[in-house]
């Protein structure tokens, strides 16, 4: 029977990351990051399906914030409006926490062609997002799916500086600007 | 010593679909596909990296005629002439033989979450070779990021519909299309 495990899935992940980085991501297992964290294997699978996916632990909350903020948005809101919205909501998973290790994180990424490839999936995904929430709001296909790309490049764009940046706050000022660049970048090839 | 093996990429992408395709991707051996395309296992790792590859045969193709067709554009061409540009030099890729494997291979790449997963990696692909070949030509980095997603949306949706048209001509149209309804969604981004 499965214990009450509290933040098990962040330990998990917090263990798993400071094991790649004392190592490297090929030569941990997943049961040494189990021990590391002080918990089972079976507790492992229970969130993640793979070695791979403890360094993507917080993709599912970005996901989930960005559907329920496009999701609950004033009905009067444009679809710029919405893309602010589900930025602004995302800002919350930017913990200092997070900040901390973020050039770690990133080292590790960099490291490894897997999870190079497991970063191209969560941009996609991140895209999907935001374009699915956006069809569920109504908007027409290929405006759901510009903003989803929009959105992506911003969120993208907005991380990157926010983990350069010294302090680990701003999130969001990043990404209002990164996302107006991105508009008024696209805004102009209608100019050819 | 390799002897000279005239087609030996195509006919071993083409043996892998059609072994994918009689059993699964999951049970098929990269030996299989070689012994049914009459050729050695050194020569299929002379071309593919894996098993998975050999669905994604085209994809080098497709990143090198976009990067040729921004880089030979004249010099005067605007970002958005070197996307039409591009999409116009893709459209050789697009052949009777590719049509005709078209809904195969698509139900393949559906049948398997690796294969899924290679395909976003294959759009990422997409979407930096218009990046990077639009950097080359001295884009800023704003315009050339978004306009390498729009370029990417372009290239995946007239894709789609050339697979799903009955004749397998037509590609360049499709893709004209697309982008111009990409590029006026992303305007009308910038009004909210």
């Amino acid at each position: 029977m499965a214990r009450w495990e509290p933040d098990a899935r962040e330990r998990l992940a917090d263990a798993a990351l400071a094991l790649f980085r004392e190592k490297s991501y090929e030569a941990v297992t997943v049961t040494q990051i189990t021990e590391r964290a002080g918990l089972t294997r079976a507790s492992y699978f229970r969130h993640f399906a793979d070695k791979r996916e403890a360094v993507f632990a917080g993709q599912d909350l970005i996901v989930d914030l960005i559907h329920q903020a496009i999701a609950d948005a004033p009905e009067t809101a444009g679809p710029r409006d919405l893309l602010d919205a589900a930025l602004d909501a995302v800002a919350v998973a930017f913990t200092p926490e997070r900040h901390a290790n973020a050039a770690t994180r990133q080292a590790i990424i960099d490291s490894d062609p897997e999870l190079r490839e497991r970063l191209t999936a969560k941009r996609a995904a991140i895209a999907d997002a935001f374009t699915a929430a956006l069809l569920d709001r109504g908007l027409p296909a290929p405006t759901a799916r510009v903003a989803g790309q929009l959105g992506q490049l911003a969120f993208t764009t907005a991380s990157q500086r926010w983990a350069a940046a010294p302090d680990g706050t701003g999130f969001s000022a990043y990404a209002r600007s990164a996302l107006d660049a991105a508009v008024t970048a696209a805004a102009a090839l209608a100019g050819r």
